[in-house]
């Protein structure tokens, strides 16, 4: 047989790339201490194959949590033609963001600190999507005025820490978003 | 001349031990890292007199975190008459406290860790105090139904521990407690 030609190479080792990053997110939502070796055994790939990828731990951690921002960036673009409701639709997804991928969030930071420019860039780079969205929402009433994107977000990131379940925490949420809609000026 | 009789004696002591509680409530509204001499001077008594009343630090800040639970308690006592008005008055001077009382809260919690007493049963003390301040205000329409205590305090608790200043966190916190009277059923 003749070897594979360039371009099925390529996509051989695209698609172990992809299949490496799905295992990996899909064992870090339910644990943050997986090991590379059963990364590598749920991905169905060699351990070869998964260094050739990503060096380290922290390296695959890195590209999953910028997959993620990138994703809820994305997200922002999308919702960005609906105004108010797009800016809601958008902070459910910004929650779900927060929520499934806390556990990657913590490793990293174990790894970096809060001054590491994998968070900061992220954060802005969220913020930046997603003022749009807020500024659309408050100039067509349907959020209350004066609060800026970094406050809401900070709102939705304080509420998810709650250490209960989400149970216990999504009427929270529900009722610290449903307050973003009550007008400043008239409180009840 | 005689010496003052028990009665004047025991008042000096009693004021003493005010001052000194006075002085450290004082010194640590704006720094967690005041000296027990510090507080001695400040409140203009000897070291002696300072630590017959406090054995030692975490003494004395056990007693200030216990009176300032006492207030906080009481106040949800005298806001019981008034329905939802009341509760939302209360909530105001619950958020003070947490607010006012973080750094003796934040060095108790390095003496003791979260399972200690002192924090487990205030906790409890305040949610039963503050209670049947939520019942009434839900019964009246006037919080929405499908909180608990828990979770209103928790969502307080939760904002307040944004890092960031008054004039940053305050529009936050109206904003989420102002979601607690939208109605639960309807969403905008």
């Amino acid at each position: 047989m003749s070897s594979p030609d360039p371009v099925s190479r390529r996509s051989d080792a695209e698609r172990n790339r992809a299949r490496v990053l799905d295992a990996a997110r899909d064992a870090l939502e339910t644990a943050d201490d997986v090991s590379m070796a059963e990364i590598a055994r749920r991905a169905g790939v060699g351990m070869a194959t998964l260094y050739r990828n990503f060096p380290d731990r922290r390296a695959l951690l890195d590209t999953l949590y910028r997959e993620e921002v990138d994703a809820v960036c994305a997200a922002a673009d999308l919702a960005g033609g609906d105004a108010g409701g797009g800016f809601f639709v958008w902070v459910a997804r910004f929650a779900e963001f927060v929520r499934g991928k806390r556990l990657i969030a913590a490793e990293l930071l174990q790894h970096t600190g809060r001054e590491d420019p994998v968070f900061g860039g992220s954060r802005d780079r969220v913020l930046v999507a997603a003022r749009p969205l807020l500024v659309a929402a408050q100039a067509d009433g349907s959020v209350r005025a004066g609060l800026s994107i970094e406050q809401v977000l900070d709102l939705v990131v304080s509420v998810l820490r709650i250490a209960q379940d989400a149970a216990y925490v999504d009427p929270i949420l529900a009722a610290a978003l449903d307050g973003l809609r009550v007008p400043s000026e008239v409180a009840d």
